[in-house]
């Protein structure tokens, strides 16, 4: 246990509230501060993706001596369903015999989170926005604006678990050196819903994760445990088939009736939800140095946003929890050490899911109908069945393994490379499950 | 000409300055806000590298109608003067008989251009920061603080000139979609002098742009009207020989005295710059979009800050200017269109020149004293020479045409692919100047 310090953690979101526990167990004291109402007393706002908590969540949450109550509020899927059009759906394992990702509804867990941290001692002040940070003193300073009159709280520790459009990050940005980017992509997301059967139960496989891809859109769809799924529809905000381009009702119907077909049923309720939810922008936001010394750090979107398509947001936010823990528990009391060890192992882990998230948008989006691109995946899934030890697919070792990530995203590259060569073997079509291939596969790894 | 249009510009440096004539000359009436002192009324700050006019800039200023009255305060430098360590110094010409960029002080530059602008009709508010942007309707906010009260001001066009910093921008970053980096490099640099021979002359050839390169770090000179030459360290901030490494009287002499012997007389004045003047940082900025709808637009480092290695970041501002009065003419009151094409056809020059600007920051510091780095460059060189209608060289493409920097980079490119063959020529140093090789390049050119 570590010298008692007055924490500030900026952010009552998934990552500050389990940071929250960690701190109460390591025996802080911890205010929790957000501009937003607290997230128990208010409405869904409809626009947030369903998440997939995977490996490295779930030891965070391990850690934290919580996953127990969380494993009760989220499905697992083992598998991707995928509606191709004009094929019937087909399925895909994730991975082995009980690996699985979970849904979860991202109002569910934070209001869950924000509980157990708050009986584990965290006091919360919701509706109280962070206006400027002193950074060399670790002051917050909140008001009803800009321009009010400012409440001045003075902490040992701020922790900015504020998101992507983080204040204490902003502050940071001012530092001369301080490295930065937001690079925001050509296609935003819409949240819709596809409703329960009358007797409650899903109205799709509720074991799978649902994809219909579409070229350069995507609609997704995960389970909840009331008999319902969140849809996330994927498109360009502009172009010929475009959140821009559908602004009538008709407009609408033509667009779920023409790509979706097999949910046609549901259209009515996704037209509705389609004009009345915001359509999102997503971006990947880099930043260094995350720390200040020993008085302030980064942790989850604010350090390292990144866009949805690995399902790796939330993990990689709690991931940064279970370092940073590491660290208190290796340096003690010596904060500057603790902070500057995290943001060095972090920072190139954070750059490596952030780069792995980019490629499968482009993946999902532009490669899923190519057959070469598909046939490249069954040469590489059947090897790695029969060849555990020789090759993990990098989808598992991201999603089904504590590895770090730059070493996926390394051994990833290294994967992609044997394959290129896999592929151009001549007639690669018809003999892909050969065993001249098996052995050409073996003969490259072993170069 | 156009409408009149009330319009305001945010920076009184060269670009906004220079931004505020050709407004005038378009019959706008031009308000240029500043939150520095006049600089016509203070002392300079000893934190400017001198600067390199070269075509661009002097096109701008010539279409502007002020290039004589600029011409008398600049001293053209026709080469490069090298003082590598051990060797006597040697020359390098920049371009063809009569290229010269040319050495001008950023200060006594920018009281000139705010005369030039006051002369012709624009307003200056100096001391006036800026606070707060309303975009939808061009306010601007000016005030003491943040939180005193605040003045308001409505406008018709606002173009943010307010430099790498920049408060339009930073308004504008707040938007969704808003794409934005700045990237630190880890090397500083610091102003030093040499003064002048008690005659006033100079002390160094003034004709010469001087270069002590030292694998990590470089020392550059170039000459003032006043006899004096301000030079500029450009050294690592951390590691072994860097600005943090020279902490005493003692270490500052053995620097210098080390590593730039010849010109020892200057050591006690160098060494007395070095401890007065700040050290600063070098920053790349990019973003989009530039412009707002038919309200707002950046201009120069606003838009793209760039590193000083290629001389060319004045040059791109005044460029931006000369483009933007182009599109003026073209487009009449079409403000929107103006504004839409300038930030089409600007960016990707701008992130051409911040590419080409960092390429010479790795050139620069780790190649001039490798001898195959030297062989290549006099190869290409002496075909240039032989064969003007075959090969501009990047250098002058950049510096001495008004052709896209975005040009200058692919051209750059493909001739390097070229040159890389040349240099897999078996014994290359020997033969180099050679017919052999002469043809070999026409024919990797006709390829």
């Amino acid at each position: 246990m570590q010298k008692e310090k007055d924490v500030a953690i900026v952010g009552s979101g998934l990552v500050g509230s389990l940071l929250a526990i960690f701190l109460r167990k390591q025996g802080h004291k911890v205010t929790v501060f957000d501009r937003r109402p607290d997230v128990r007393k208010v409405q869904f706002s409809g626009r947030s993706i369903n998440l997939a908590m995977s490996n490295r969540g779930w030891k965070a949450l391990r850690e934290a001596g919580v996953e127990e109550e969380i494993r009760g509020l989220a499905l697992p899927l083992d598998k991707r369903a995928m509606h191709v059009e004009g094929q019937p759906v087909y399925f895909q394992k994730y991975g082995e015999e009980g690996e699985a990702i979970y849904s979860i509804s991202r109002g569910v867990l934070n209001r869950k989170m924000i509980d157990l941290a708050e009986n584990a001692g965290a006091k919360f002040k919701f509706e109280e926005k962070i206006w400027d940070v002193d950074m060399k003193e670790a002051r917050l300073y909140t008001g009803e604006s800009e321009k009010s009159v400012w409440k001045e709280y003075k902490f040992d520790l701020i922790f900015g678990a504020d998101g992507a459009f983080s204040r204490v990050r902003h502050k940071m940005q001012r530092q001369s050196r301080f490295n930065y980017s937001q690079h925001f992509i050509d296609v935003g997301y819409k949240e819709l819903t596809i409703l329960a059967n009358e007797d409650g139960s899903h109205r799709l496989d509720n074991s799978s994760f649902h994809i219909w891809p579409r070229g350069n859109f995507m609609l997704i769809a995960m389970p909840n445990l009331d008999g319902t799924f969140t849809c996330t529809l994927f498109m360009p905000f502009e172009g010929e088939v475009s959140f821009e381009s559908i602004k009538t009702e008709q407009d609408a119907d033509a667009f779920f009736e023409n790509y979706f077909p097999d949910i046609k049923d549901e259209i009515s309720n996704l037209k509705k939800d389609f004009f009345k939810n915001p359509t999102s922008a997503m971006v990947t936001i880099k930043c260094f140095p995350w720390s200040y010394y020993d008085k302030i750090t980064l942790v989850g979107d604010s350090a390292h946003a990144i866009v949805p398509f690995y399902g790796q947001g939330m993990n990689a936010g709690f991931e940064d929890i279970s370092v940073l823990n590491d660290k208190m528990n290796k340096y003690g009391d010596d904060w500057e050490q603790i902070f500057e060890e995290y943001q060095t192992e972090r920072k190139p882990n954070a750059d490596a899911i952030a780069e792995l998230s980019y490629r499968n948008f482009v993946e999902m989006s532009s490669k899923t109908a190519d057959p070469m691109f598909l046939l490249r995946k069954k040469i590489e899934k059947k090897f790695a069945q029969e060849h555990p030890e020789l090759w993990t697919p990098l989808y598992s070792r991201v999603t089904f393994s504590d590895k770090a990530y730059a070493d996926a995203l390394k051994i990833g590259d290294y994967q992609r490379g044997i394959m290129d060569q896999v592929m151009e073997i001549p007639h690669i079509e018809e003999k892909w499950d050969s065993e001249e291939v098996e052995k050409e596969i073996i003969k490259l790894i072993k170069k």
